[in-house]
């Protein structure tokens, strides 16, 4: 029995939890690493598939394993029919966070695997899940507005056979491309809330599934992946409040002073510039001027501008643009509704999970698998050795 | 930031993350008190019900308010159609515990109140999941074997009425009482790896609906709720395997001998008798009496007997029986199926689950809320400043 660690009432900030081999973040200097490769590079010269890969087994594909792994990412994407069925039941106005969440368990449903526990079987269960999330999300989005989903075309890559489902049209090459970039930005960050919650749910010995489905749920938090459709929703506020671009300097002082939040601003671990943003910055601005929606580039750069210098004046240094900043303007861009922007980010963030549950699984960094069973100091009522008297129905006040 | 604290690769044992005002464990002397009171005297004098409105409000009801509360849970129950009509859908070979899982986000669809983050909205969104998840368990259970869902008794108390839209047969008031009290049991345990998982999702600003989904997840696992079945599944194997009770000591002996898990007994917390396990035994007993299976209870104490001795020799003392050891003979013995067993502590445990969450949302028992955003020690491969050498796809070895 480890002696008692006091920790409490910090949310476990700076509390290291476990070892992990696949991802590392250096938030004082921005860097953002995937089992040893920078972020950057990856962004640059690999795909989406090929980052799931390299999260999963630990290694870069070659060239026939990426198309083997690719070729069963495309034949696992059909959704079980009842799936669809109990979509077509559902309140149509469903958010589709919460459609996602009570999806997953039922995915398990029928899978042929699902007792199986080797690293093999969970391997084939993640990329299930993989296939499948875009699936799903696509689906739910055809069903609520009363159409049938669409089927896949495999001439498109994952991202952008994602985009035709979704919105029933086909994306031009450099669009599929931007979301597949924005794929690999969002695939793993350590031990965030939803990733946490997946390997805290399977250190139960809960299957895969189960744990997926509380990543989603966590992940649907505003203080987690419900961050980029409120960045969105932020600037709608602004653009209705102010009538040129030179008004944003007040709106952002008068929030900043207002205390009320810059959303997209300030991290968790970054003390930085959040490496990721870096890269959804250039992407916003060129898909503005593709698309015509440059005011949104516009209007975030200015406000990154100026609730930086804002926050400096005020010491609080480090508080940067987060991935959420600009990645709803992006998405907005590509055509993706608001309330669908969460669920692109666990599209992505399902090759993260999945790593995480194997490697929590089978002990891959720590030797071996631990519960998560924390204590709490109890700070509540307690009268002496046998508790409070207690007092029958009858002689209670009410 | 707080500095950093290692206490990783111990699933957070003895670390104490956060306060509560809910209940409170003394390991050491077997003693369980939820919001001040001892669970021996809750079990003896209270009813789920009250011990619901309890936790969820820190304080006993009197006659009328547990009256309004009671109603309410009546009037509450009502599945919405479509979580009926979905349940139609899905393939009946599914474990309920899943089906639990994707449910719960499904009702948040219909939850007229969704939005409203207020408290008092969240404890009827808390009465409601009370309410329902008995009455979802039950459905599921007619609809997989082809029959239509009961209609409720009012009749019968939350327990009684339980039992009769599960299994098709009135309860006896004693029966129903038995269950009753068994609900009072397993309402709360402070930060077990369910409540851990609600309370941790929840954090994010995620609704209830979303943490208390990923709870039945958490407790699917078998290191957690799953183990009341397992334990009837060792019975089982007893059974076959032995021809007379004198044989138990020779079976516990192999069992424990070739480093197989004795099912029910041992506890992260408990270092003595659970408190929980002394009222089930006695139930255990009584009911088999009553209903001609006493050759259960009669197994079960042997095993206890003899493991118990056997690990003092091998010098593992405070391995006790834990709540699991005596509830899934106590569970058979009212008809409950197997695969139900989990869910029965499911539709108890909902109650400190969201008494969990008001107080994680609120901030009640520590001034503020925190959202869970833990470290992990990176230990994976890391090639200096700039990361490993990235390999072009073409110069990779397969």
């Amino acid at each position: 029995m480890a002696q008692e660690v006091r920790v409490k009432n910090i949310g476990l900030r700076g509390v290291a939890v476990a070892d992990t081999k696949i991802s590392y973040i250096d938030g004082e200097r921005g860097i953002l690493i995937y089992r040893g490769y920078r972020i950057e590079e990856l962004a640059e010269k690999t795909t989406f598939p090929e980052v799931a890969y390299l999260l999963l087994k630990g290694r870069l594909p070659g060239r026939a394993q990426l198309e083997e792994f690719s070729e069963m990412l495309v034949n696992s994407r059909e959704i079980p029919p009842y799936v669809l069925e109990s979509f077509r039941t559902l309140p149509r106005e469903g958010d589709p966070m919460d459609v996602l969440q009570g999806v997953v368990p039922l995915l398990a449903l029928s899978d042929p695997e699902l007792q199986d526990e080797s690293r093999e079987a969970n391997e084939r269960k993640a990329l299930r899940l993989i296939a499948r999330l875009p699936a799903v999300i696509a689906a739910w989005n055809r069903i609520r507005q009363g159409e049938d989903p669409l089927p896949p075309d495999d001439s498109l890559t994952h991202a952008g056979n994602f985009l035709w489902q979704l919105t029933g049209k086909k994306p031009s090459e450099d669009m599929a491309r931007d979301l597949d970039v924005c794929l690999i930005l969002h695939a793993d960050h350590t031990f965030n809330a939803s990733t946490f919650a997946c390997r805290e749910v399977v250190s139960t010995q809960a299957h895969m599934y189960a744990g997926v489905s509380a990543g989603v749920g966590a992940l649907s938090g505003a203080l987690h992946g419900g961050a980029n459709a409120r960045v969105m929703q932020m600037l709608e506020q602004v653009e209705k409040e102010i009538h040129s671009l030179d008004e944003v300097e007040d709106w952002v002082r008068r929030r900043i002073d207002a205390h009320e939040k810059i959303m997209g601003m300030g991290h968790a671990v970054y003390k930085t510039d959040d490496p990721r943003s870096k890269i959804l910055r250039v992407m916003s601005k060129r898909l503005g001027e593709k698309t015509g929606y440059e005011k949104w580039y516009q209007l975030l750069t200015r406000i990154e501008k100026v609730a930086t210098e804002e926050f400096e004046k005020k010491g609080k240094t480090g508080i940067k643009c987060n991935v959420d900043f600009y990645s709803g303007s992006v998405y907005a861009m590509m055509g993706i509704p608001r309330d669908i922007m969460t669920p692109v980010f666990a599209i992505s963030r399902i090759s993260g999970w999945c790593a995480h549950i194997l490697e929590e699984k089978f002990g891959e960094a720590q030797g071996k698998p631990a519960l998560y069973r924390p204590q709490a100091e109890y700070v509540g009522d307690y009268c002496g050795e046998i508790g409070c008297v207690f007092q029958p129905l009858e002689e209670r006040e009410t």
